[in-house]
């Protein structure tokens, strides 16, 4: 395999156990862990972030986020936010387990991006 | 809403259209894209990138990953690191929409994470 890229492959997503990817891939800008509780199934602790923005996106199932007390609902395709200091819990709802992804990259760090740090290069595919 | 949080509804995971999550979420840390190739569909160019790493993950359907000439089959669950100097574009298959995600975070931002960067805290869910 070239060292400019490297692959995992996790299976079908709405039943991965739980994987972090950064140690799998090496990656150096974030960690993405993939996570699955059970139905009725609760994280065990509330914890925070000390330097960490967090991106929770629900890829299948529904259930709950509790936030600092605020309790919101989650299904697929939910995507939220959460700045390092809040305190946050999941857990899933009675009926179906939850899959979400969890991106963790520090706050702050992200630069130039997409338009602004992507260049088109003159290579190409033959498609 | 409040400010520690922020919460987007992005519909079914197989079928979102494309979606930027950094600007409807103000993300500092990273940029999360929805991506989605309708059948035989390619990016029109190759690109590259001069800060960030990338790390592709496969929600649904099939394709192909061209990386600096390397053509790579991506399917359900294929998780693809790719550095930022390396040219790269995808294609799905002839056969079905190739719907992904795409992360993007400064190559080498990320210090401290999970049990390093996360502390958990004396609050109370009641779950």
């Amino acid at each position: 395999m070239a060292q400019n890229w490297t692959k995992a492959d996790l299976g079908p997503v709405g039943s991965v156990p739980r994987t972090e990817l950064k140690e799998k891939l090496n990656l150096s800008g974030c960690e993405v862990s993939v996570n699955r509780l059970e139905p009725g199934q609760a994280l065990p602790f509330v914890h925070k972030h000390r330097l960490n923005e967090e991106l929770y996106l629900v890829l299948a199932g529904q259930g709950e986020f509790w936030l600092d007390g605020e309790v919101v609902p989650l299904g697929e395709g939910d995507a939220v936010k959460v700045l390092p200091e809040t305190g946050r819990c999941l857990r899933a709802g009675a009926e179906a387990a939850l899959t979400y992804l969890c991106i963790q990259a520090a706050a702050g760090s992200l630069g130039p991006y997409t338009r602004t740090d992507g260049v088109i290069v003159d290579q190409r595919t033959g498609w």
